[in-house]
């Protein structure tokens, strides 16, 4: 186990939505405006947008982005980190006391194919926490494929992204400083008539 | 100093490129074609592209491929994960022994603004390795800011991938499972006037 890091619960996600269309700006603004933000602390560059606060919330409000943006029919990628635990994680720290409910919600059917690596920081068994989570994925239904890198996860929005908040929230439980790289990738025409499922 | 990981040299980079236009078809597919892969193994699947070599002839190829997608004027973003290290890192060995000559090489100017974290793995003084590579990127001038889970690296295409290369390069000396995670953005209207630099 790492000493080194805090014991901050504040939990991060920085993505960049990238909307495969020449009216990419109103698709992000658009996604992002019909997300309920209230509960996370938010802020977007030229490159990314970062949202933290508690877990439940920082995954609520990934999902909702992601579906606003796929539901235009849009092809849409969204290239992200989860992070939790170091260092000086203290902006937004007041958003740790709101309510543990999420204000999104559910959302529509949609079928996400998506590719995640963890990366257990500063811990000498990090591959064993990693080849945990492979196994759970496979228990939960939603494992694709194996690949250089990388792990595929498919599947409909809900538990894909169910799968994505239990799995960091197992790691954190072992680990002070987790980190979760995800790509999510919806209405591909890669994805083979699966876009409706 | 972590000694649960191997010791092959072979680079990797996965990353998903995405062209703002609904034409992003052939903007990937142009930007695949027009590049030189001789020297790299490369494998694209429904959600990103994965190439491994030696670690100059990865980085050439991903800047020429970043280059060849920004060059259509589009709205281009490109992220992705550099490894090195572990575990079972075999496909492709047979790359390793290729000339060290990038067969690519110099591209034209580009104003590329991007973000970048580092991970060296099973290291307990992961954070030290960061800082200092912060600092070298703020030597080498092409450092932009910081922020929560990143740093921001931007100028022309060729210093950034420069400080790319060495950064990682020189993190690998250090410790031998390495993870960089970056995203690139190219003809951004949130660039300001730049896109032209």
């Amino acid at each position: 186990m790492n000493e080194q890091c805090g014991t901050s619960p504040i939990v991060g996600f920085r993505f960049t939505l990238s909307p495969m269309t020449s009216d990419f700006v109103s698709v992000i603004k658009g996604a992002l405006k019909e997300t309920d933000l209230q509960n996370v602390w938010r802020h977007t560059d030229d490159v990314s947008t970062v949202i933290r606060g508690r877990s439940e919330h920082v995954f609520d409000v990934a999902k909702s982005v992601l579906s606003h943006a796929t539901k235009t029919g849009t092809h849409v990628s969204m290239s992200g980190t989860f992070s939790v635990g170091c260092p000086g994680d203290t902006m937004g720290d007041n958003l740790l006391e709101v309510t543990s409910e999420p204000v999104n919600g559910p959302v529509g059917a949609q079928y996400v194919s998506s590719q995640f690596a963890l990366y257990p920081l500063g811990d000498e068994q990090y591959m064993d926490i990693i080849y945990e989570e492979i196994d759970f994925a496979k228990e939960r239904g939603v494992f694709n494929d194996s690949m250089h890198y990388a792990s595929g996860i498919h599947g409909d929005i809900e538990p894909v992204f169910s799968f994505y908040e239990a799995t960091f929230d197992r790691v954190r439980a072992k680990t002070s400083h987790v980190v979760m790289t995800v790509t999510f990738s919806g209405n591909s025409p890669s994805h083979e008539g699966r876009n409706d499922a």
